[in-house]
């Protein structure tokens, strides 16, 4: 009965300890965007992870660190901006995971800052050798498009995203 | 002995996981408002819960369906829309729990994104059968008006509003 | 072999509570600033601890208590006014710890809300007798100075700043 009362713990601790590693990764987000830090960005995915967004689709980590060395992530960089993402919720499901939340860019421009996009973000994450890591992050403009609003239901609920 | 370290575990273990589920249940709210998922974002509350909003006051389920349902709600989503919820501070105390974050609305207008709602949030939580639900959250404009910086204050501190 | 499964429970516990406690200690720091909860602002940090922003820079409780009294801040909230701080990454370090995260500051202008300033923030803390505390806050803003790119890398990599 001890060991069952331990293996019980175990289990708890073990699905705390899941979602604790991906709300982390998740968090480094938006300051590895915002220092250029192009490597340890691409590390959040896996090596063949993809980046779907709107306005540039990426597949595997050299595409990630292109993104960020780009003269448009420069720029924007260089002038000051802020990849701001909120609080995630997460859904884990044994070894693979969902997780769903917003992000605002904000930019500096002509002195003061606006917030240049508000994006919904659907994450689908798996566990692997090194840990949790994305394996696809889409992201859509919430201008009324419906694919934004049908990724944030399917996060919510956990569920991954079909492809076209 | 060792029933007694095993029974200390069992309690803080407790503890992580009440305040992770309200983190994670407060986690969803904008992902469900922006996809008007009307039911599942009522499901953040008990039956009979209430949503105190300086615009608008629901009470139960069914209101908070119409909410999610009313043409401005819609017409939000359907412009574009991001209720983005802060990180929230939590304070449980056995069945019952208080939890405050702030939150922004950005909305998509003339083809860019602005603010049109900065809220200070507080939220009142129990738990029943079904887990924590929320039984009311007050939200008060940050435009300066005293009721939200007291609202800030007592979810600090953990504190349930008083009820005129 | 049941205690050393126990001692390892009991450790791995203890990193989950550590960085559980950090994220709510600052989870706190928006709705104390905007609700001019002066004392319990200060008390986010040591006696002792440092708020070095690029605005105003501050050493001690009693410099921080009166930043929040002063009728600059007072002013802002007396308008209306969100400091809204993204989640954080938490890298712990046994008795220190080192958090990174962004934050807005959204203000109510002329009818308006406008994001006056976004801001990246690197925190380092350390555990004491009453838990954990941050021991200087740096933040510099967004406007592409270098500054605040490498407080952002330092962050997510759970490095300490190297100080002047």
């Amino acid at each position: 009965m001890t060991d069952d009362r331990i293996a019980a713990l175990e289990k708890r601790l073990q699905t705390l300890e899941d979602e604790r590693e991906i709300v982390q990764l998740l968090a480094g987000y938006g300051a590895l965007a915002d220092s250029g830090s192009a490597e340890e960005l691409a590390a959040i995915w896996e090596p063949d992870g993809v980046y779907d967004n709107d306005e540039i689709s990426m597949v595997g980590n050299a595409e990630l660190v292109a993104m960020v060395r780009s003269s448009r992530h420069q720029g924007w960089i260089g002038n000051g901006a802020a990849h701001f993402n909120g609080p995630v919720k997460v859904t884990v499901d044994g070894d693979t995971a969902v997780a769903v939340n917003h992000s605002l860019m904000v930019i500096h421009e002509d002195g003061r800052f606006v917030v240049r996009r508000a994006t919904a973000n659907h994450w689908e994450l798996s566990r692997g050798a090194e840990g949790w890591r994305v394996t696809v992050r889409t992201g859509r403009l919430l201008d009324g498009r419906p694919e934004a609003r049908d990724l944030l239901a399917a996060g919510a609920r956990g569920q991954r995203l079909e492809r076209a």
